[in-house]
């Protein structure tokens, strides 16, 4: 039997590789992407059964890009929903060309120049606000590219951010460990898969996940996560907050709520509502049926098994 | 008397540069900063006046990096707040070196690298997705960095998606106009002032600001906008739900709601919410009273004249 193959953002060394890794083990065939539309399009026709796609990070707030594709606002990936969730731990290195800063040296005065993906500006303002104020900030499609333009950008004293995994596939010296803000910066990841697929009968990445089921045993209680996407008529006093009171109404407690701009109208909105509850199966249908009525262009994008550790 | 100091993201030819020019006029000092929060810090310490920074874009959504610092979540902007707003119509252009590519010919496909800003993605994505599948996309700090990067990376076949402004700035050619996916791609930038500062009784940008008062005339009914921040305490059933209702037994319609991090407890997050009505002098006391006690650390960060033209 062919192996499953799951879609990720590239390059090698990516955050999403290492997501990808530890949620679905070494067995599967991994596919790297140029966009996050090309590894859920993937899905969609079929030329991959799962992808896994950054949704937000906890310092730094939603992945956009992924929002904009869960909204789906073309019906491109109408087969294309939420099956599961990884929650990765991340940690940010200062990083820099093997020898050009003496070990235990802490002067990085000399640097001109930092590459990093945008997000992780975000994840470690403090410390750039300490060591690299004024210093210019290049922004690169990874922090996997940072590292890699690092090492081939010789004419200039640069470093980049990225992850000490990123350093060792790269060889650079690892100047600055844990730099991130917050100790505890997490990106949620979710996978996706194809409704219509036959795979998803061989393959649960609930249970069959190696590093999810070593690593992120399910929060007790038990309970499952919903998102559900929908757009209020503009201007329209009280519709939003109408529309999150159904879903107070059937217990679901709202988990995150995303506004994007809806792309129809300048300044109209879709929202993509997160709730949690222990009986999604039986209040989904009720909720969707209300919000229905309520709201416009209500779609339900998955329903899963929630995986935050609650501490 | 010396000129009024305004700040704004550099470098210069940028799409801000250009929103500061129209709404200041040319009488003023304006000054590029290397960042967001330099711009706002240098307006907190009394280096600047005004600083003006971009919001929202109606196709690509919040400007994160805006929302962090109107947060302020270590108070140290607590004197900046918001007095005015304005509306920038934003268009991308293909831009490459001159002569590159002879006048008229319309395949790119030996384009082998883009250049801009991570925004300027999100705003052209059908013109990508068309002409540019599967192209290297290189982020740079701003749409006018993308086209210096272009003039001066001479070793590789690129383009860069930025203003007619910035091509004509740096001398490339323009390859394509209006590239994007909204004909009505819209910034909006907020003003920025310090309430501390004398200069607010002499410049008044609602009257004063030569392009604002020839290109935006006021909205009929004249209205005025209110953005106010606010935590809600963790996992707390419906309690969003139940502040938004607020706004509504007020009488104020919702015009945005955004979401951050709140960088103070994983997966809690701080909701900046902005309404509108005719009687904000009014209203605005008594709904700040009513928040308070509904939610956590709840913010005033300003109120303003609504300055969209609606058709």
């Amino acid at each position: 039997m062919a192996p499953l193959k799951v879609t990720f953002l590239g390059p090698a060394a990516s955050f999403s590789h290492q997501a990808a890794v530890e949620t679905f083990g070494s067995s599967v065939e991994l596919i790297p992407c140029l966009s996050f539309a090309d590894a859920i399009a993937a899905v969609q026709n079929g030329g991959a059964d799962y992808a896994i796609v950054p949704f937000e990070n906890s310092t730094n707030g939603s992945v956009v890009q992924t929002l904009d594709l869960l909204v789906d606002r073309n019906d491109d990936y109408s087969d294309v929903k939420v099956c599961s969730e990884y929650y990765l731990t991340v940690h940010h290195c200062l990083l820099a060309r093997k020898g050009l800063f003496p070990a235990g040296q802490r002067d990085y005065s000399s640097i001109t120049k930092l590459y990093t993906h945008p997000q992780a500006w975000g994840q470690c303002e403090k410390f750039l606000a300490e060591h690299f104020r004024g210093v210019e900030r290049q922004d690169v499609s990874s922090t996997s590219k940072a590292g890699e333009t690092v090492l081939d950008t010789t004419a200039e004293v640069n470093a980049a951010i990225a992850s000490g995994f990123a350093g060792q596939h790269y060889g650079l010296d690892i100047l600055e460990e844990n730099i991130e803000d917050a100790a505890s910066n997490t990106t949620r990841f979710l996978v996706l898969r194809n409704v219509k697929s036959n795979y998803q009968t061989h393959f649960n990445p609930e249970s069959d996940g190696q590093s999810i089921a070593q690593k992120q045993p399910l929060a007790v209680p038990k309970t499952e996560k919903t998102l559900i996407s929908f757009m209020v008529p503009q201007n329209t006093l009280g519709t939003l907050a109408d529309a999150l009171l159904i879903f107070k109404d059937y217990g679901m407690n709202l988990t995150s709520i995303s506004t994007r701009p809806s792309q129809l109208q300048a300044w109209k909105y879709v929202f993509l509502v997160e709730s949690e509850t222990d009986q999604n199966k039986e209040v989904v249908p009720e909720i969707m049926n209300s919000l229905r009525k309520a709201t416009e262009n209500c779609k339900h994008l998955g329903t899963w098994a929630n995986r935050l550790v609650t501490t």
